[in-house]
């Protein structure tokens, strides 16, 4: 691909521009924090969870982000509605699945969202798209089971076919996957580690992309990328004695500022 | 009016002397951001939402917030049993009636509200006070179908008339009004649309000054006005690589320690 | 005590180790701020709520955090099943009972809670564990009821005592007892007074150390010690203009780093 940085930074300031609704139904830890990243990123985030009215707000935005941190069984029912309304008027859906492995009645939701609601992009860390991959109605038709832990890009990319979306894995190295096209960023920072909600903010980053770009894989590259690079410039602006406070407050510092920056270089991005 | 930066000196010295409760129903995405600039003005939150204490917890408090964002069937309920027993003791209500016009489930809320509750003070932006000014029940009174678009303030005047009400319209202009007085604030910054929260603090402001002032227009002026005057200062204190996160952050500070300050001038503060 | 720092530093450096997890059921105000003091320290929040899930999440965590802050039904009854799920397998409970005597409600819920969960620590301000020590569940042991008022701390070791529980009673000193030992702190800022959530940050920090400490007595020194003197370096750290936005972020910073501190001194702290 030629010109990565321009690229992401023509989306950047498509966001600045349209200033698309991205639509949440998100848990109540980081809400904020998600709230905040969208507007920094310069997008305009409704964040409304009540079941009769989630189909409303979603045929208003432009993308509908889906975390299912601290469920209650009400949420679970919004998620649903909200990702069957967003997939009817093809507003495209990020879901992330915020600890899927923990309980059973998160089992169990998880494979409700997943026969009633098609996600654009599902992100997660390696634990929770794993325990994606082996769910009874994934396995049926990824039939992975044997070279699980052999080959883990081979299952994410079939996950990704199985379920038409693109698959987020974010760790160390974050892995993307639409099935056929693969990206691994290398970047980011140590520090993300020092602060809750870094991941929730990713999907409500990705979700902001996608709100512009109708290309999910790109998307998902760009905003993940975005989220990376913002990390480690936060990180560089910190004095001597400044820690978790202020890299999360220099986060949306940079977030905000990003598509003014004149070079965004495709260092540890690497395409497959 | 002499003297005004005096006045409101005074009062936001009330607020940190008598540190009154202020209770709060609100939104879930900026509820934090709420008790925190509640806290840093100088008086007390709580922001108990169970309908089945809320009543209670009014009695206690010395005004009421009233923010109808993230609704649910429980949480209106509970803002109209926290209403009704403020209304009972005369305690005065903030009423913040966030993406009115959304859906179904928020104008029929807002019906019900209207019915049961009698705000001092309504805020919201234009089209937000415009959904209500069309609500059938109230053009019955207003009567202002046709006038609509031509001329606004009359439409928000009538408004505050026909409910009794301080009607506070948000926007780039900031325009208040009990349908008698007015006033409008040409100050701020436009930082304040880099984050998310700004109109709720605002209620939550002026819930403050509402606590220890009789005068509800005055305390609405001088709510709206304290936020764009922190606003400007916490922009003016930024470095030059930072923005939305650190505007935040001093935003804080500056409302923190307003009532230190030498002269707030009545700059851009035109009372009719 | 011998080399009071040097046991807070081990104790804190088997947190940034072990990162253990910490279950929440927590208010939904302070929420994001106690998960992000409870990353900066370096242990692992999860805030899931939903009563037919907290049983599982408790069992896989090293302690368990339940602050009754903004309770509703649901909420109290996840405490209820999340304390049993802790105590069935011996994880320690710090329990937050945020204004306890508020409401008829709240005295009912916690009247609940002590009857079926039994804390290893439990917080808060002397009107809060006055107020506990009068319950009628309580007086029947605890007798103290004519010399309440001549004699708080004689109440509070009672109390103590008498639910085999650490009783931490915050204020402009703090005092810790587990009926046997106590411990007076005379530490910390009025910055505290300037945000919201010291005391709900207080005590996911105590949950913290609780995680990785056997002696619950000496976890929740440990824990209001780190709380003030952080407080202090925060408020240090401030520039001239700088006030409680700022304050809350240094928290963080000082919290996140305070590890790495040459010598915690005893200053202040007076063990009985």
């Amino acid at each position: 691909m030629n010109n990565f940085g321009e690229e992401i930074k023509i989306s950047l300031n498509k966001i600045k521009t349209e200033n698309p609704m991205v639509h949440h139904i998100t848990n109540f830890v980081t809400m904020q924090d998600c709230a905040n990243i969208t507007v920094a990123v310069g997008a305009s985030p409704v964040m409304a969870y009540y079941k009769n009215e989630v189909g409303e707000i979603t045929f208003a935005a432009k993308s509908l982000v889906l975390n299912t941190g601290t469920p209650d069984k009400g949420r679970i029912k919004a998620v649903i509605n909200a990702g069957v309304a967003a997939n009817n008027k093809n507003i495209p859906v990020v879901l992330d699945p915020v600890g899927v492995g923990a309980t059973d009645f998160r089992q169990k939701s998880i494979e409700k969202i997943l026969r009633e609601v098609k996600p654009a992009v599902i992100k997660g860390n390696v634990s929770e798209i794993k325990f994606l991959a082996g769910l009874d109605i994934i396995k049926k038709g990824v039939d992975a089971g044997d070279k699980f832990e052999s080959d883990l890009k081979e299952i994410f990319k079939n996950l990704a076919k199985k379920l038409q979306a693109v698959i987020i894995v974010t760790g160390e190295q974050d892995y993307i996957t639409d099935g056929i096209r693969s990206c691994t960023i290398s970047r980011g920072t140590k520090m993300f580690r020092s602060i809750s909600g870094a991941g929730c903010m990713t999907s409500s980053v990705v979700g902001s992309f996608l709100a512009v770009e109708n290309d999910s894989f790109l998307a998902a590259v760009y905003g993940v990328y975005t989220m990376n690079v913002c990390g480690e410039l936060a990180e560089k602006a910190l004095a001597q004695n400044e820690g978790a406070g202020t890299f999360k407050v220099k986060l949306f510092d940079e977030i905000y500022s990003l598509y003014k920056i004149e070079n965004l270089v495709e260092d540890g991005v690497l395409f497959e």
